[in-house]
């Protein structure tokens, strides 16, 4: 019943779309989501098939690029206002085409399309996900619990491709402003890091280089309430900070 | 006489385009050359109009898209095995719509396109650039001769796209092998530096951070003939090399 009424929807679809949408180009919004922990990122999980794929979509044949990301991104999540850059085209000719096989190739979803994907970085508390009418669910996954995650078509090589490039920006671009509290510790910042890159860093070494950058002001005040001594705080120097987003923080 | 020739071109390139190539989407290749004092791009001068374009194409129905930009890139210059990277996507609705404006709408050329960019950065000296048939000469412009260029559709913007990308590269990755001569002094790898920033380094401050990253290997020769004081020669140890192009060079 559910899997002939997403059947359904999809023909529906189908229709309209050839009416609406560009042939052969579509998008891949990567949105990750950091909850001062770890890292999320938000999948759907679609009523066809019940397996999930990043909240994508197509292109209008009157409308930019990247106006068509934000409105996918909207139409599909419910998110408005998203910062999203651009990180990679995903142009295998076999692509998708096992996920649509059980239709005929009229179906437009079923074409060949070459996906532009796009990645963003945000504080997950502050975006709550809305699933459109083709998805079940949309939600968001922790990036340790990926592996065991029914991803369809390439996206799972799509998520790794936006990740690496999300680890590589952070060696020359700062980052952090809108993904902690306006005043943070040492020990929260470098919980960032650690989440991005996967792995645990050294403090010491951590503390020295982040410190180095030249992008945080020492406060007057300490985080009080904990167990432990009292950590102090700092908050991003927001002329440097802004400096360093445009310039790099190695720039020669 | 030759305009009529190369809208006949054109035209009939547009029947067989219809045939081979996928809809709205092309791939532009950016090359930046450089000769041992400063940076050019290649760009094809077409027969219709006489402005330049780069050396773009579309991707064929049945193909992937990296080598879809690889076949486009040797058709129109000559060039091959070229390790090409991804920059940015170009999207804008009307990017091209002025270009083939005394076409009708049925020519495959005039349609919307999504062009996916590509750049490289190549010693010079190693490309000799032939045209194909619909260009007039396929030749390395200097950037600082661009402002005097007549460059059509959205081709400027795609060309500044690529150099900053490649200005941002490297701040966090390693450059200079495959561009110079395998022994180099410290003024020849400035100058490739400055080539790609388009701005004077100052020369202490260059020494010290370029010998901090630790890719350099001090050879026990000094390169003779000079009028100056010889200066010592270098090459890239390439073990750190390789490292600092695989994990960045400001790595957490």
């Amino acid at each position: 019943m559910d899997y002939l009424n997403s059947r359904e929807q999809l023909l529906k679809r189908s229709v309209e779309a050839k009416e609406i949408y560009l042939p052969h180009i579509s998008a891949d919004p990567v949105i990750f989501g950091f909850d001062q922990k770890e890292l999320k990122v938000l999948l759907a999980k679609m009523k066809y098939r019940k397996q999930w794929l990043l909240p994508g979509g197509y292109v209008q044949k009157n409308e930019d690029l990247d106006d068509a990301v934000l409105r996918i991104l909207e139409s599909r999540t419910g998110i408005t206002n998203v910062f999203l850059e651009e990180f990679g085209v995903f142009g295998k000719k076999n692509r998708s085409e096992f996920y649509y096989q059980d239709f005929d190739d009229t179906l437009f979803q079923k074409q060949r399309f070459i996906s532009v994907g796009y990645y963003a970085l945000y504080n997950s508390s502050e975006i709550n996900p809305i699933a459109d009418e083709m998805s079940e669910t949309c939600e968001w996954i922790y990036l340790k619990d990926l592996p065991g995650i029914d991803l369809a078509m390439d996206h799972r090589e799509i998520i790794e491709k936006a990740l690496l490039t999300l680890r590589e920006k952070i060696s020359f671009k700062p980052i952090g402003y809108n993904l902690l509290p306006e005043k943070f510790t040492l020990p929260e910042l470098q919980k960032l890091y650690e989440a991005i890159l996967g792995k645990a860093l050294n403090r010491g070494n951590f503390y020295r280089k982040i410190k180095n950058l030249g992008i945080l002001k020492k406060l007057e005040e300490q985080r009080r309430g904990g167990a432990h001594k009292s950590p102090d705080l700092y908050s991003f120097d927001n002329e440097n900070y802004k400096k360093a987003l445009e310039n790099g923080l190695n720039s020669w």
